[in-house]
C-alpha cells in the first residue's frame, strides 16, 4: 500500500504562492532535495483560457512537461482546470460573468507518497484575487489540482 | 475606494491550516493586534453535511458569529459552501460519489480592507485529503471562501 | 410562426404560488375559460427527491399528466428539475449541504402560443423558503421550469 | 432569534417584474412606508455579462447601493448571479450555447425580518423570455437571488 | 404502460457516429422500415453555439424538425445540449477553457416504446474527439441527448 | 507527436456495451492482439455509489488495475465519475432526485495512440436506461470517459 510521505506536494505549491513575491526558501531547498521540478508565474485576465494558456506556456518552458507527450499535457489540463474550480467556485467564466483575476500559480512535479511505485504527480496552486473590474473591488481566491502525469 | 489592504484574510486563514498543528505564532500575533477573531478544527468525513456542521458548529461555540443573528449564519453558510467547493471540484458530494475528506479548518472574522466602512468579512480555509475510503488512496485539497458578514 | 400570446404560463403558475393561500381568482376564471389545467400544494423537505415525488404525485391525482403514458411523466420531471435548480441555485442537494425548503407549488397545463400547433405545454412553479433547518434562519426563493408535453 | 415578517422582500421584487409594465400600486406603496430602496428595468441580450452590467449600473443610478463600498457591490453581485442561474437553470451560458434573454428585472433593498439587527438585505427578481435567436421560439423564465447587504 | 421497443433509438443513433464514414447498412435498413427520419454529419469547432448551431441546421434542412414549430425545435435544442455535456463532462465550455472538439453528429426521429402514445421522440449522438488545439493531444467523447418532440 | 492510432479505445469500448450481451468478436480479438485489458459489467441502482463500486470492483477483480497502486485508483475513479456525467447530464445525484439507471458498462486498458511514450489508458464505456423508478418510464443513456493510468 501507498501513503503520502510528509513531502506534501500540494502543501508546497500552495505555500510557494502565498508567500510572497520570493518563493520560501525552506521550501526550495527541499524540492531541490527531492529533484521535484517547479516553477511560478503570474496571470491576471478576463479570459478563463488566457489562464489556462498561462500556465501551460510557464510549465512547457520550464520543462517541467514534455510538450510532445499528449499525457503529460493531458495531465496539466486536468490539474488546471481542478484549480480553476477553487478559484471561481461554481462557474467557470471570468469575463462572461463580468469578473476578473489576478493570480500566482505554482506548478510542482514529483511523487508525494512513500512508494516509488506511485511514479510522479503534478500539483498546480492558485492564489490572488477575483472580483470585479474595478480597483479594489476583490476579494482574495485559491486553488488546487493535482495528477498523476 | 476601498483596497484591499496588508491584512489579508484570506492568506491569513490559509496559513493557519497549512501550518501544521500549531498555528503560525506570527499570523496568530497579528490577528490579535488587529482584534480579528479567529478558530482552528478538523473534520473527517464522508458526508458533506457534517463538513458544514462541525465548522457552523465551531464558529459558534467560538464567538465568531452570533447564533442568534440569521445575516452571520447565512454568511458563514455561503462562506462554508465556497470552500467546499474548491475541495470537491465540480460535484460537490462525497460518500454519494464514493469518496472521503480529512480537513482541517479555519474560520477567521475582520476587515481586510483599508476602508473601515468594508466592516467584517468572515473566510474558511479546508485543507487535507481528499479520495477514496482506503488509508492512503488520496490526495491533498484545498478550499477558500470569503464573505462579508 | 408561432408566438407567446397574452396567455403566459409561466407568469400563471407563479402567480398562484405568490399570492397567498387563496389562488388569485383573476388567474383561476382566465385558466378555466382556456380549458388548462392546474393544481397548487406544499411541500417541506430536506430530502429532494420528497420535493419532486409530491409535485408527481399532485400532478397524477389531479389528472394534470396521464400517469401511464412515460413521455407526459418525462416532461413533468424535466420540468420539476428546473423549478428546482431556481430554488437551489448551483447545487441541487437540500440535506446534504445541511439546508432546508418550504415551498408551495403549482402546476399548470395548456399551450400559451398562438399558434395552436404548439400543443401543450406545462410549467411548475415554486415558492417558499430555503436555509438553515433552523425556524426564521431561511430566505426565500423561487422557480420556474417549462416544457412542452 | 429572527423570523421572516410579512415584509417579504422577494414575493416583492418578483410581483414588480411580473405584473406588467407598471409596478403594482401595492406593492410600491408598502415600500414606500417601509423606506425601502427599488427600481425596475430592462435588459434584452445572448451575453451573460450584458445583464449584470444592466442591472449593476441601475443599482448604482438608482442610490440602491453605494458604488464605493466593495461590500455593497458585492452582495449585489452574488445577488444577480443566484438570479441568473434561477434563469440559465444549469449552464449560465447564453450566447455561447445560441440561447438570448429578454427580462425585466428589479432591485429591492430593505430588511424582510422581525428584527431589526438583521439589518439590510438585497433581492432581484428577473422575469422574461428564454430561447433561440428567432422571435417566438422562446418560453417564460424566472429568478430570485437574496442576500444580506 | 409503455416499454422500451426492441428499436432502441439512442443506440442506432450511437451506431450511426460510432461505424464510421459509411452509416451501417443494417442500422439504415431498421430505421427505413420503421418510418424513422435521421441524418448525420459533422462538426468541429472551439466554439460551442457552432456545434448547436451545426446540428439544428440538419435537422431542418434534411426535414427531421419542423422549422416553424417552436415545440420541435425546443426538443432538439435540449437534445443537443444533453449530447454536449456528455462530451464536455462538467463545463460546457470549450474554447473558453482552451479546448476544441471534432464530432460526428448523427440525428434520428421516431418511436421506441411498444405503445405507439409515447408518440415521437428525437434523440442525437456524438462521437469524436476533444482536447487541447494541437493535432494529436486528444482523446475520445461521447454524448447522447433523448427527449420527446 | 503523438497521434490517434486506428485502435481506438473509447469506440472499442463504446461497442462493447452496445452490442449486447455477447461482446463483439471482432473487437475482442482485435484487443487480444493488441496485448490490451478490458471487462464487461452491469449494475443497476438509484445509488451513484453503487455504480462507481461497482465498477472499481470489477477493474480490480479482472486485473485491469493493480489495487495496491492508488495512481491507477485514481485515473480509474475519475474515468468512472466522467462516464457517469454523460448518463446523468448535468446533476450526478440519482435516487437523491428520484431517478435510477440499468447499465451495462465496459472497462478497457491499453495505449491507443501512435506513439509507445503514450503508455497505457484507461476507458470506461456505460450505456443503458435512465428514469423514474417505474418499469418502462425511462429512456436510453450513455457515457465515456477516458485517462491516462
Amino acid at each position: 500500500m501507498s501513503h503520502l510521505s510528509d513531502n506534501l506536494i500540494g502543501k508546497d505549491a500552495l505555500l510557494l504562492v502565498l508567500l510572497g513575491e520570493e518563493p520560501d526558501p525552506g521550501v526550495l531547498s527541499k524540492m531541490q532535495k527531492l529533484n521535484w521540478r517547479y516553477c511560478v508565474g503570474k496571470v491576471g485576465s478576463m479570459d478563463s483560457k488566457k489562464v489556462v494558456a498561462a500556465i501551460e506556456t510557464a510549465a512547457k518552458s520550464n520543462g517541467i512537461i514534455k510538450p510532445d507527450i499528449y499525457r503529460e499535457s493531458h495531465a496539466l489540463y486536468h490539474v488546471i482546470i481542478e484549480a480553476i474550480e477553487g478559484v471561481t467556485r461554481g462557474q467557470m467564466q471570468l469575463g462572461d460573468v463580468l469578473r476578473t483575476v489576478g493570480l500566482r500559480f505554482s506548478i510542482v512535479r514529483g511523487n508525494p507518497y512513500d512508494n516509488p511505485e506511485e511514479g510522479e504527480w503534478i500539483a498546480v496552486a492558485l492564489y490572488g484575487t477575483i472580483g470585479a473590474p474595478v480597483k479594489g473591488h476583490e476579494h482574495e481566491a485559491v486553488g488546487l489540482g493535482i495528477f498523476h502525469v
